[in-house]
């Protein structure tokens, strides 16, 4: 007797623990696109779940952004029914573009799409596929959009009830398990799409390990790991001190006893609380913030995003609204 | 009257600010190499200091790596020369490859190079060229070893007399001001040769900003500036934990209360503390101690470099050598 491809073990063994937290009687559903990521993840899902009592099922959301999707899905429902996934239901969502472009578009309304399937269907876990190269991709992805540890955190392996399994386990791995396994995965073309960034990623990704050797992606995932348990404690951390801070206006000392790493999250906090759209306070602005504590020379006040002023004046530090300009 | 190139004025403009932290008779020390950094550095230097009472001389250092290296730095030191700045010493450092590599026996021997000129001449601060781009390079090499924020945090901006006050400046801007001030520099031709891992880096970077855009460089930059300070903080935390926690062996429960940021900053002071080498105790090993907390089942001890055991009992944590085996 063989046991499964090392590839397929690999990927149960990680679906087994993601189950671990499941009671006997529990639905978790498998984002499934047809893609060999998700293929090979429903399939473990499908393998692994009756083992332990918990019932396993699939939703395939099909975006309507080309014109076989329609067909793509149905497929993806088909291989999710053979391969015993119930219940297997098909969601067709409409993307709009919106300020923040078309992924991020097609992200939200598949998101949307699985909650109302999981609510559904009762469902206590929702699964996704994504791999150690998507979430190197992601963390790549972080460095053009700016700057620290959150950004540089890649994709979290839980939130809400949302799980990735698949973050220590490979594209290659998730490739050959389908292939062990004898499953047809459907190869996206927009993967091959360098109008995505998510593609210009995924192509730096490999121009990284040319030229930085093999392993890159691994240390990548590692990285986005110990960022975010990083930027958890500190986001916690800038919370509780915005807490003890209570409302404005705040003494200057109060805040220039707060480390550096500390304090640039609680002026971002204090800015969003006051107002400021949280997607446009930069590094910058709270760099303009805290030289109002640390280069302190008698200057006037810092213009944030959201038409608010962050003023220093007898010893306190107030943040409102700009005066009208008539 | 025109004033200077916007790119030297740029340089100027951040040496001042480095400058600001001297008293009048102070002396400062550039690092040449005689490369298109420092010796934009040097000329910013040498017309900014005079303007605020410093003494402003340079320190050359030859590594002796290559054939022409004496006759490079002859010219460097001519040039800091002709540039007014005085003393212009020149040391020849021997450079013997250790087990860390060419790269940082060659660093070594410059810092202590640095060191004992400033000490000879009483040097208040030793400057050095780094720019953005090198500070890129530097996060971009650890993003690819997977060891966190702090080796992420790239190159300080100061540490005990060493400054860089450059590292807003690009390597762009260097050349250019270079060019706009008349000044010859020196091309290593290492910079060119892909057995060196900072080449390698250097190549990445390039092709990572046409991968994703322009800006990686700036964004790597900034990133290693806040993940620094929040490698501060949390090794601080760290620290503050550890002598909390006093000589083991610990309760697991007082353990197991730290946030993750700071136990795995703990476990490693720990594991360093019984005398495991620093330079070897990775993510993997204290993963596995923190096993004993998180995934606990009553299984055996995790071993640690240098021999070391890390025993849970009885609710107990503690660190020791292994039994010899005979």
């Amino acid at each position: 007797m063989t046991g499964p491809h090392p590839a397929t073990a690999a990927i149960r063994v990680a679906v087994r623990a993601a189950l671990a937290e499941c009671d006997p009687g529990d639905l978790v559903l498998v984002a499934c696109s047809g893609g060999g990521d998700s293929l090979a993840l429903a399939a473990a899902v499908a393998f692994e779940a009756p083992r332990l009592g918990v019932r396993a099922g699939a939703v395939v959301v099909d975006h309507g952004l080309a014109a076989d999707s329609a067909e793509v899905a149905r497929r993806a429902s088909a291989q999710c029914d053979a391969l015993g996934l119930a219940p297997s239901s098909w969601a067709t969502v409409e993307v709009a573009a919106g300020t923040d472009g078309l992924e991020a578009a097609a992200r939200q309304a598949r998101y949307a799409a699985l909650d109302a399937a999981a609510d559904r269907h009762g469902a206590r876990l929702v699964l996704f596929g994504h791999t150690l190269d998507d979430q190197a991709e992601q963390v790549l992805l972080g460095l053009t959009r700016g700057a620290g540890a959150r950004s540089l955190s890649g994709m979290p392996r839980a939130r809400d009830r949302f799980r990735r399994p698949l973050l220590g386990v490979t594209r290659g791995q998730t490739r050959a398990s389908c292939a062990a396994e004898d499953l047809t995965w459907w190869d996206d073309p927009m993967n091959a799409d360098p109008s995505f960034t998510r593609v210009r990623a995924r192509r730096a990704l490999v121009d990284l390990e040319r030229d930085l050797g093999p392993g890159v992606a691994a240390a990548l995932a590692r990285t986005a790991d110990q960022l975010r348990e990083d930027a958890d404690h500190l986001d916690l951390l800038a919370d509780q001190a915005v807490t003890d801070l209570g409302a404005g206006p705040w003494a200057a000392a109060d805040l220039a006893v707060l480390p550096r790493a500390v304090r640039t999250r609680v002026w971002r906090r204090l800015a969003v609380a006051a107002g400021a759209p949280a997607g446009q306070v930069s590094t910058r602005h709270t760099e303009a913030c805290d030289s109002l504590l640390t280069r302190w020379h008698g200057q006037g006040p810092v213009s944030l995003p959201g038409a608010l002023l962050v003023t220093r004046s007898d010893g306190r530090v107030s943040i409102a609204a700009s005066p009208r300009v008539e």
